[in-house]
Order: C-alpha cells, then structure tokens, then sequence
C-alpha cells in the first residue's frame, strides 16, 4: 500500500483496514482524506485479495466531519458573478460528492467501525457503506444543520433507505446527538459494543467471515442489494437473472456444492 | 390569521399552531377542513415568519377522520352513467388529495401532536407530516377498510415509506388499532410522552428548536428528503449539488460560521 | 383441491390453507413444488370464495430451501457454448421466478406461518408474502451466500423493502442465522408465538378477520402497497384515484356504511 | 366567459377558441397573460360544453413570447443575499410553469393553430399543446438562448417529446429560426396551410370534428397519451386497464355501437 | 405446427409466417384469435429453428381490428355491482393486453407486413411488433375512438414510442385514416410496396437476412431496445454490460470474425 | 494541447476541433483512441475558453469503428472459470463505454462532422454527439450484428432517442447500409452536405454560432436536453426551476439584454 497523509491502510486475513489517521484533528476530513479515499477504494477495487473493508478512526473518535478550513476556503475561489460561482461550487460539490460514491460504488463489502464522534461529514460516509457497528456512547450527529447549510455529500439521500422516515427527518432538522443505543433502535448501526477495543474485533470477526465466503457470490449479492435501492422489484429480478446467466457457470458453485457434501469449509478462488 | 371554522390557529415564536377545531365532533373531517387546510397551509407557505408548524387536535382526540356525512352526500351525487360518476369521483377524490398534499409539500416541517383517536383520515394526514409524535395512550386505525374501501388520501401511498412493510399490510387489511407504545416501536411515530400537556409541551419545544435554525438550511434539507422518498440516489446527488450552487452563497452560512467560532448562538433572518 | 405432490390444499371459513408437504425432505423446493406453487395461486385467484392464504410447512420445519438435487441437475443439462448455456440459465431463473411471483402478485393476502428452519429459497418465498408471523425458536438464514450463489428468485429483490437496509446486507452477506425475536425486531416477521400451535392458531385468526372485510377493500387495498413498493407517491395518489373512481360505486361500501350505523357485522359478498 | 386583458375567449360547437389579443405588442406574454391563462383553463376544465380547445393569436403573429418588462422586473426584486434571491426566483419560475402546466394537464385536447412568430414563451406554450398546426410561412425559434438563459417555462422538458433529439438540440443551442415547412418535416406541426385563413379553418374543422367524439373516450385517450410520455409501457397497460374497468360501463360504449349498426352519426352527451 | 382455427402458421427458412387467417370477416380478432396467438408465440419462443417471424393477413385485408361481437359479449357478462364489474372488465382487459405482450415480448424479431384494411385492434397488433412495412394503399385508423372507448391493448402505450407525439394525438382524437406514404413519413412503417406480393416477398426477405444473422446477437440486440424504451441511458448500459459479460464468451463471436478475415459467409447454430 | 496518437486536437474561435488521427487504418479505434478520448474531453472539460467541440476523421473516412485486433486481444485474457471471464468482460466493456460517457456528460455541445465510413462503434460515438451532420455519400451501418454481438458502447442505449424505433430495430437487426440522405430522413443527422469541405464549413460555422452565445445559456440548455433524455417531464420542470435559480442571477442575463436593447452583437465571458 502506498503511503497516506489522512489514512493508514493495512491488509490482513484478506480484509483491508482503512483507519483515518488525523487524531489530533479528530479526524476531520481535509484535502488530502478527499482525494485520497478514491485512490485507496481504486486500489481495493483493483486487488482481488481484497474481499472485505473496514473503515475507523484513530484515536479517540471516528471522524467530526469536514474540516471547516476547507469549506470556508471555498468562500475565498468565489468571484462577482453568481451564475459562474454556482457553476464552481456544483462542480466543487460534485467532487466531494465523488469521493463517497467511490465507497458506495466498491463492489466488496465495506463495515463501518464506529466509536467517539461520528458528525456532520462522517454520517455522510457511513451512509455509504454497507454495514455500521458502533460503540454504545459512539456520538451522531447530522451536524450540517448548524453551519447553516443542507448536507450535500450523501446523508440525506442515503440515509432516508437505512434509517425510518420519520426519525430521519427528526435529526436532520434538528442536529439531534443520539448514542449508539439509539442508533441500533433506528437501524443505523446493527450493533453496539462496550468498548472500542470490543468493536474493532467484532467488526473484523464479520469482515473475516464474509472475506471467506465465495467472491463471485459476495460480489453478486451487494450489486443486487445496490440495485434495489433505486429500481423496481420487477427489474431487480430480470437484473439477477441476467447476471446469475454467467455466474452460475462458475467454479465457485460446484466447490462449494462439494465442500457442502463433504461438510468440509470451501476454499475459494480470489 | 382568518377567522377558520373547522381549525384554529395561532403564530408564537416562529411556530404555527394549527388546532383541529371541532372537538364535539371528534374533530371529524368535513367539507371546512378540507377547503380551510389549503388555506391555512398557503398562509404559511407565504409568511416567512412561520419557520415550522405543529398540527394537534382540539379536545380528547386528534381526530376520527373523514365526517362519514360528507362521504354519504357524494353518493347523493352520482347519475346514471357509470363512466361520468367515475369521472365526478376521480375528480372529487382528486381535491380531496389536494388538501394532504398541501401538508405534505409544504416546505417548512410539520410536526404531528396526537392524542385519543387517529382514525382514518387522520392517518391520511399525519403520514404526510415530517414527523408524528403521540401520548402513549393515543390510538390509531387504519380505520377506511371497515368501510369498505381503500383509503384513497395518501395513507397507503406515504405510509410504506414510514413504517415496516410487512406491519403496514396487517395494519391496512385488520384495521388493527394500536396504540403509542407499538406506534414508536414501528417508527410510526418518533416519541410518546405520558400526557397530552406533556406531548404539546415536548413538540412546541422541538419546533421552536428548529425554527431557530437557519430557514435556508432546513428548507433545503426538506426538499432533499421529500425528493429522495421518490427519486434514485444517484438523481438525488445532482439535484442537491444543483440546489447548493445557489444555497452556499447565502449569508446563512457565513453568519453560522461566524458563531460556530465565536460559540454563540446564531440568528438567522427568515 | 386438486391432488398436489409437494402440497396439502384446504379451504375453510374462506381462507386457503397451503401446506408445504414434503417432510421426510425438510419441505425442500422440487421441481413439483415449483410447478404446483402456481397452478394453486391460479386456482386461489379463480376462486371467490378465498379471500385469505396461509402458508405453512408440515412437520418440523417451514422449508430448507431449494432442492440441491435440482439444482445439481442444472448443471448436467449444459452444453459447451458459455453463450448458449446463459440463455438457458437466464430463462430458467426467470421460470422459478415466476413461481414466486405468482405469491406476489395473488391479489388475496398470503400470510405465511414459519416455524423451525426457514432457509434459502424459503427466505424468497416469505419475502414474495404479504406478512411473516413465526415461532420465537424459528431459524431464519439467507443460505444462498453458503452454496457460492447471489440468491436469484427474490430475496434480495423484495427483503430489502420489508427489514432495514444494514441489517439486510449482513445477513446476505453472512447467511449469519437468526432467531424469531431478532426477526421480529428487524421487521421481517410481525409477531412470534410459543409454539407452534400457537402460531397456527394466531394467523388462522388473523386470516380469517381479514376474511371478513369486503373483498373489494382488500384488493384494492392490497394492489396500492404492492404499487408503492415500486412507484412515486405522485403516481400512487393518482392510480388510487382512477381505482377508486369505480370501486366506490361498489355496494361493499353502502353495505358498510349501514352496518357501522346499525352497529352490526356487515356480510359482503364474495 | 369573462373579460380577460389579454385574451379573448369564445365558445361555439363545443370548440373554446381562446385567442392571445396583444396585437400591438407582438401578443408579448405580460403578468396578465400569465395569470389569465389559468384561469381560463379553469373554466374550459369544469365547462362540460368545451369539448376540444384552440389557441391562436391576434394580429399578424402568434407571439413574439415573454414580456421582456416583465422579465426585467424579477430583477429589481432582488435583494443582497443570493440564497434567498434564489428562493424567490425558484418560486416564480415554478409560478409561470404553472401557467403552461394548466394547458398541458387540461383533460381537453388543445390546438395550437400558429402564423406569424411564436418565438422564445411561444414555443413554451405550444410545446404544452396537443397539436400544432401553422401557416407556411410561420417563423419558430427557440429565442431564450439570444437572451442568455436556458428555457425554463418548459419547451426543453417537452420538446424533445415531440421532435427528434438531434434537431432539438440544434435549434435550442443556435435559436436558428425554422419556418412552416421545416416545423413540419421535424414534426413539429402536423400540416400547413397557405394562409392564416386557411389554417383558422382547418384547425377549426379537426376540433370539431375531435367535439363530436365521445367526450368519455377522448379524455381517457389524452389521459393515456399523457402518461406514457412519462411511464413505461407496462405500468400504462395497467393504468388503461383500471381505467376502462369503469369507463367501458359508461353508456358512450353502447351509443357508439348501437350508431354504428344503424350507420348513423352518434350524439354523446357532455 | 398444430391445427389453428384464427391461424395459418408456416415455418420455412428459419422464418415463421404467421397468417391471420378469417379472410370472411376481414381478419376481425375473435376469441379464438385472442388465445391461439399465445401459443403460437410460445411455439416461437421454445423452438430454437424459428429465427424471425412474419405477421400478415389471409384476403384482401391484414385485419379490421377486434371482433365487435366479442366485445358486446362482455356486456351480457355483467352484474349489478358496479366494482365487481370493474374488477371483472380489469381481468378481462388484461388478459387481452396479454395476447399481445407475447408478441412484444418475444426474444426473436418480429415483422408485420400490412395491406388493406389495418384498423382498431390491428394497430394495437402491429405497434407490437418490431418493425412495419405496407402497401402504398394500406389504411390504417385508431378506431377506437370512434366506438366510444379508449384503445386498452396497447396503441396508446406503444405507438407514442414509434411516430411522433403530436401526431400521435391526432389519430387517436379524430381516428382519422393514413395511407402508406403518410405512414412511412410518419414512421410507422419502415418501407411501403406496390402490391401485396412485392410486400410479402419484401418483408420476407428482410426476415431472411435476420434469421441468418447470429441468434445470440439478435436476441440480445432486440433485449437491449426493448429495455431502452423503458430505461435509462445509464441503467441500459449497465444491462448490456452485465449481457454481454456472458454472451461475448459465445462461439457465435469467434464464428463471425473468422468468417470476416475468410471473407465468408458465417453460419450459426440455431 | 497535449501530443495525441489517435487523435489531432486544434482549438480556435473557441472551438476544438477533434480529429480521429489515423487515416491509414480507416480511424479504426484502437487502445490509444480509447483512452486519449477521456483525457481530450477531461482538457475539454476544464478549458474554459472551449464552448463548443468538432469531431471528424482524417482521410476518406469518418472511422471503420473498433480496431477488430483490440476486440480479438480480449479473448486472450480468458481464463478457465466463466464466472471471473464475466466479472472481466463486464468491467473491461463498463471502461469502454465510460470513453463515449466522457462524449456524452461534456457540458459544451458536440457536434460530429461525419462523411465516408462511419460504421459499428463509430456510430456508438456520434450517438453520444449532440447532433450529427454529415456527406450526402456518407455510409452508416450498425455493423455489430455482423460480428455475432448485440451493440455494448452506446448505440442500442442512445440511438433509439434520436431516430424512429421501427428504423432503429431494423437497422440493428440487419447492419444495413444507409447513406446520408436517408440518415437525414430519419433523423440521424441534421442535414447534409455535398463535400467533406462543405460539411466541415458548415458545421464549424454553426459551432462558432454556438460558441458566441452565453456559455451559462448553453451549459444550462444542454443540461436540460440530457436530462429530458431520461426523466419525467415535472422533475425537468423542477429541475430547471432549481438550476435557474442561481443562473438568472448572472451577469450573462444582462448582457444578453442591454445588446438587444442597444440591438448590438453581445460579447459573453468565458
């Protein structure tokens, strides 16, 4: 793995460990955690030992959001005319918006591993992976809110298919703190646990069962579950068929078909 | 505010109360409620003081639904002609629609306060709140199937997007009642309290939280949120980036920057 | 009832009684269950006189799932163009799953009542149900993740909308086996029973209460749910308002209506 | 009918002819004609005597398109802030959709018979017709571009509907004025006559021709035309389906056929 | 190829020919019509030998639409109920729409070639198809109007997607009758012929040179415009990634660039 | 500009010119073309002083389409397990088609300037254009069928949005040849020219026209056009409402007023 400024990133047991690595800033996210998150998810997409990804924070807490440095830097790019400001900051917003697409977009599991803050931006990023575990004092926060703006980076279009409606609104309007207990009652994270000790081990647990399942089925399965999220239940179902055309003409069934026979762990292929 | 006869309502500190009037009538639904509630939710969309709403029922009950009155005297309406009567009642059920709809799309949040009977009708307009919020005693119906009917104002169009699926089908085909306690747990609503006092008292107090936020902010987060009830998320990204070339120039952000830094509290024009 | 060889068909106080009856095998999906499954949901469509469907298994278990036995067979009917052998699969999967889609698609409601193993393919076929109700010790596992597969006939398709979306995707992922309380707290079942028995009991009488309501309500009731899964508020609003525009020129709706003045039971017609 | 500023409405076999009467100003689009516009399609909506409408201009042209005062006007209503500048102006342009909106939603078939310019808001308001009809020597153009802006009262949301994207593009892009023959080639008119004469009659004799229909059939058709512009086939299918579930019990059907057998003119009531 | 009584059906060259054979009634579609056509495109699609499809008319005409008589039979069918008529009328028009869904639906290309009469329920017919071509002097009509009812099986649906949408309107409101030339200029028929027979042996032809192209190319081909005209630029070309994944692995592929560096002929299996 | 192999870029009167650069070869499309096209349109992209962009091919034609030795060197990487050849075909075919993307999302108008030879993947590449022109004597032909595969980079997708559909199927299903005139009758290209010169005379005059205008007008028009490709007529009215506004409040608006006013030729910022 290459070098990085905002992450550390390690590969174990077939799991990559994404850890942003600003402490001392509490994590927030800067230049450098913008453009470098898409180079780390090119290169997990690229690496077919990778099979799962876990994403944390060093240090006391997850992530407390965008670096207001940043945000208020764009105030100083804008000029007279208002037409080609708006121009500059849709694109600008689009950019950032690209740097959580790429984890949306990853064709391999990624797991959240959550304690401390989680605020403004870093709810943002969690939105956009596929599980979250938290502590139970873990701190969430739709914090955009409060710096006067509507969050534009993806909570508030992905986090309305995770949490209920209802509650969705709720904290969105209001910038409400709720800990992880109340999180996993809303259904956005799956799980608490006592300690961040507990959670990353716990988390990793999970990553290593799914890293050892079949690749072709793990990787099926979450573009299937992408799908749904905004097509129809008829299209989803043409989708998988057409897909299932060609993968089920892979080794991956018959190994583990054998392996369920002979009640024996299946070994599968990268 | 007009003199309203099946409502009453009232401006306080930047929240509009509007008070469901007719309590010896169980607040039943008639043809005033109808006409007044596009009304009333005009006014608010026109009066920049208003920055949200909260919609509670006068007496011992939020509401029974429809006035069963005025559904009688349509069926005093229809001629001979099975076609132009369906044409007469698609219309009528049209308008009708046009009065949640009113709710639903109105940009500042609408907060439901329910105590005693949400029945019917009233389960039609409080899915088209932003949030609901009830006594733990509250008791509520999906009342149109023992009518003989499918309700046709907005419950079973907006109710699936806030509640489970599978509770939603055995609560639209039953009629079930429920009461606050299960209502929370199936996000139905967001909070009970003990009391009818205590709930006014708890939701006229989340309100006014969020109409001292900035009026830009949360109108935007609206529209996000009702945006993406219907659209993909990749849609839903573009239209925010669109919407926020525009809104990121707002002096709303400089003036929450502003006292974010100096740790206070900001004031926001409407 | 015709005779069936996967299934046992009753029909009493108009709810259909569909029996999985294959217990020496675990209830395991056969090539008759797959062909038999649809020609009772047409007989249940065809006949007035049902106006509920209740789903259960014989013996110990609900269903373990597809018969690997069938599935192996797939594998010998391939020939040695990759091209060729595709257009087989595709069109096989879309024939299971129209098996399912027959249980979607019934416009009387199918409740199904899960007790012991629900695995697999039998996840799908709950999934295509209209509520889930299951014993407490009842074992739920998207199992298709074991056998190197995405499940292809509907559970990653329609899950998604009926339990929360982190959860759905470390089931998947996993095929991690859960218990009837955990299912209920996820929203996949609606409620749990002690026994077995006890389940039976509980959704017989929940069939047969919606058994009871007019027929007319129900299906149009049940066709906007199953509409919204797929489509905008917007269009749902209007599509009821077309339904509606016949159905309440129904007599369903006047028998009602002078019931619940009499205070009596209303008796509608099949 | 009123008295409208901008228009003069007449109503002769069952054709409202509403004819745009600013000839001294080109038939400019002025507040008056925005606002009159709905309510006239208000009155030909709940008029059951107005069976098919035609819309044409006084003078020597259709219309020369917006107000270009008016236009200028937005801009003194700006103030400092650019975020609520474009609140404001997001809630007019809305408000003047709405305008053209009416004549599109209208349940009447609608014909625009053109001659002269229909430039700029001309196109917008044609685009929103059923048909289009013109003389040779009508002169078309999508002006907004010369006045450095994109269309936005709709002519770049339905246009593309109605002539080939290519062409589109070229005309929205250069604002190239096209003449009668090329709109027709294009397909943006059905046919052209040699004079304004000429083309009031003809366009006068389809509509008359479309009043003789059965009003019941007619709506329905435009309602179907209307919606697959935005659906997909097999969702309008089974909007047809639900539709003529009533209408075909309309007494129109048996009218017709009994007309028919007889070979005789059918008289339908409004 | 069995014995039909509304058919002739005839394989030759890996070309079905599907006759419409009722010359004595001008090829009306009666109940017999409506069913066998289902099995004859299930014959299409099950038998590997048949590579395009021809659709004409036995007589003098190609067809005059449905059977009136058929139609009246559905109103001796109904009851006093108004919504169990409904219900019964939806049925009954879905399952007409069904016969001609077989034809959309089909995996192989479909050709219409049209002369005389083409009326009513025979547009519904060939707007199925793939592709059309006529005699100078066809006729062809909505006639649907003009028995008092909107066209519920399928040219209000698809025909929008063929001819242009301002046209579209006019033939459905007035039912007014096309030849040939204005067809083609129009779009609705690709070519037009002199005779019936220059027609037949034209469109056979082209048939001809389909049905010797490779199978797996023209199946995913028509998949892929099918799909278009319902999806997506984006969705569309996610779907022919996910096709081609397993069909560019074909043989068919390797035949047909052998055959172009051979500058042969290829041949593919069936 | 940067030193191409495959191509020749030029830019003046604020134009670029981009030219398909290798004449010996037919312009065939080899790895070099594939990925220079994204790095020309990513400098397109950013360049401000570019407001509207050329394409066309050196020498006698416009280009042959894929280099077939590129299509071929894919077969090489074959593996033995269909499963993972599907995962890398779907990817490798999602990266081809992400060049044309690069085409179709530019947000300065394209216009192609086609004659000789524009056959199978380059009509994939002017079905991203925004309107094609072209020789009289030009030869067009969906050459995929030929080579036993369904079309994968665009054509299937986009070009159904521009030409008929009864057109497009045949000339997907056979590869027939067309020339320019019939390419113009359908609406492939605009119009068409009598010499190479003629045609690169015309069409940078008419991109110069483009060029001239407000580059907010055009950004925003375009935007919209691409947006209609795939959305519902209210969403675009809402869409554009939102972009405009922010860009009504631009200086571009002013201008383009005060020179209509003063009747003199605008001059616009980059």
């Amino acid at each position: 793995m290459s070098d990085y400024k905002a992450f550390n990133v390690e590969l174990a047991d077939k799991v990559a460990h994404v850890v942003i690595n600003r402490p001392e800033k509490i994590n927030a996210m800067n230049a450098d955690f913008w453009s470098e998150i898409i180079d780390i998810f090119r290169w997990i997409e690229d690496t077919d030992q990778v099979r799962a990804v876990v994403i944390s924070g060093a240090g006391k807490h997850f992530s407390s959001g965008i670096d207001l440095m940043m945000l208020a830097s764009l105030g100083s790019k804008m000029g007279p005319d208002v037409g080609r400001n708006a121009q500059m900051l849709r694109r600008k917003i689009l950019e950032l918006q690209a740097s959580f697409n790429a984890v949306d977009n990853c064709s391999k599991p990624v797991l959240a591993a959550i304690h401390g803050y989680c605020l403004g931006g870093a709810i943002d990023l969690v939105s956009a992976c596929d599980m979250r575990y938290s502590t139970v004092d873990a701190q969430f926060s739709i914090k955009e809110i409060d710096i006067g703006m509507a969050a534009d980076v993806g909570t508030l279009q992905r986090l309305p298919r995770i949490i209920g409606d209802g509650m969705m609104r709720e904290l969105a309007y209001t910038g409400r703190t709720i800990d992880g207990v109340e999180a996993q009652r809303i259904g956005l994270v799956n799980r608490t646990y006592d300690s961040p000790e507990a959670l990353l081990d716990g988390v990793m647990g999970i990553a290593r069962e799914i890293a050892a399942k079949s690749p072709i089925a793990v990787r099926g399965t979450k573009e299937m579950i992408r799908y749904m999220r905004d097509h129809r239940v008829d299209d989803g179902l043409e989708y998988i068929a057409t897909w299932n055309a060609a993968m089920l003409q892979s080794v991956d069934l018959r190994v583990a078909m054998a392996a369920h026979m002979s009640k024996q762990k299946p070994e599968f292929a990268d």
